[in-house]
């Protein structure tokens, strides 16, 4: 636990980076190497600590991730903890010869998704998160692994997700040595009643330990989620800038929830997240410069705080 | 309570349709009588029952209600409830005259607002809705009396609102003989604690006596005050198709909550609003149509809903 809560505190509320990751996922501009070390510099500048950098992918068929190597250390000299997907084992010995913090392992909650999406069973990603945690004792034990369970409010392949089988395999992943799982809406298909209710159950299956909520904004629910979310023990939630990355099967979608609606949520709800609103506007120009034509959402950075002193709780 | 129970029955989730009063407060483009009336059925045949009409003004400094008076007769032959601003005297009259099922008044939560939005200290607000209920009762007792508190989760004009002045105007104006009240973030101020919080007070104040939330998006938390509103007692909640009603101090930004996103909200919590969304979307058809370059909000109606079964509650 103590590798664990020295990253993601018990009790504090810790917003997650995803766009780098999430964001670029679909991305028609990338951005360059310089651009990426610029947007994640002005981020840590506001205050933002942790961020999602990639995923250990071959680059030829994964440009915008090329440049992970150079990204994990220009994180750690800014002070913030670095993740990034390891979605196979190849990635999992790529990433344990970097310096990411953490290596971040995808399960799906339903076996065609997890066929379609990893070309793997169920039973075999969790395989691979055991694997990873092994691997990350023997080799690297200050680093974390973080299990992210996809499709967990419904599957846009197998349709109903039943609750059981989310907590089920949450728990197969902790057992396999996972120090921290995540819930996703991946297709955002979820309102805040089942939000609520599954992060109550994970937060009753991981006690003092933070588990994280991934949400997709894909039908306005977003924020409303992270509310039910964090209101029922979620403490990381993970978010993107401007809502960065899109879905495939909706154009014109936002992507991830607003970084800058869920700084907003998290202080109106009295969670002090040590982000600066302001400072994640400069933070933005320079993704929206570096990424033209790519859709920037977020009510907040249109409107600006309130002109009220009692909205921050 | 029996004129109102009919009307916004008491338990059930009530949305109202405020889109043709709030939403073209400051359209840009105004759509025909010919086109409300078109939207305004379309959105009958999808299930809505309760509207917003229009506000009981100058036809000469309000072009886009002059046809109020043909409009409530519509409303009422489609079978649905209409109701429509009444802001001075002269409002009162001309709605006690026509067959407009409801008559909303408007107080402000601050003074320095009422003074500017209604040229009237907040008593003389609470002593014209007085006025409309005694006005009422004593010519067309089937009608409603409504009083709406503008401002009630902060004010541009006077910063932070304390919620006992909410709630000391609420039972102001209930005691001058108001049927129902309603608390509107009219400036988006709100994050989902402080709109919990309040609508918790009010449900005590109220008791069985359903109340309304009225929420702008400006800032991202429309949704997630809608769904903290609806978990704490409020059961009528106003909304506006594709979420018309720009900010005049906010280009681009949304008006009201989005009625469709509103919609798979109050499902998603197991609510049945009796509203099909494949309706609403014949309905927007016609008011995108009829207004064209204004802005239509929405995820909800980008993304369709969820191919699962269990997203409605």
């Amino acid at each position: 636990m103590n590798r664990l809560t020295r990253i993601y505190p018990e009790g504090r509320v810790t917003l997650r980076e995803v766009g780098l990751r999430d964001g670029l996922q679909l991305a028609k501009a990338l951005p360059s190497t310089e651009a990426k070390r610029a947007w994640l510099a002005a981020e840590v500048a506001a205050g933002v600590r942790h961020f999602e950098l990639g995923s250990f992918l071959p680059a030829a068929h994964f440009p915008q991730f090329a440049d992970l190597d150079e990204l994990i250390p220009a994180c750690a000299a800014a002070g913030a903890h670095s993740a990034a997907l390891t979605l196979n084992e190849r990635g999992i010995e790529s990433a344990l010869a970097t310096d990411v913090g953490e290596l971040v392992c995808v399960v799906s909650a339903t076996e065609a998704h997890s066929e379609a999406n990893m070309r793997r069973s169920r039973a075999a990603a969790v395989a691979l998160v055991a694997r990873a945690a092994a691997e990350r004792e023997a080799r690297a034990p200050g680093k974390l692994v973080n299990a992210g369970i996809a499709m967990a409010f419904g599957c846009s392949l197998s349709g109903d997700v039943a609750q059981d089988d989310v907590l089920a395999l949450a728990e197969a992943c902790l057992a396999a040595g996972a120090d921290i799982v995540g819930v996703a809406d991946t297709v955002g298909y979820a309102g805040p009643a089942a939000v609520g209710a599954l992060c109550a159950r994970l937060s009753a299956l991981c006690g003092p330990r933070p588990f994280i909520i991934h949400l997709h904004d894909t039908r306005g629910m977003g924020v409303a989620n992270a509310a039910a979310a964090l209101e029922n023990g979620a403490r990381v939630v993970d978010a993107s800038l401007g809502g960065l990355g899109g879905c495939p099967f909706a154009p014109g979608a936002t992507g991830n929830v607003v970084f800058e609606d869920i700084v907003f949520l998290a202080e109106s709800l009295g969670h002090a997240t040590g982000i600066d609103l302001e400072g994640l506007r400069a933070a933005r120009a320079i993704a929206e410069a570096a990424m033209p034509g790519e859709g920037f959402h977020g009510a907040l950075h249109r409107a600006g705080p309130p002109a009220n002193a009692a909205w921050r709780a």
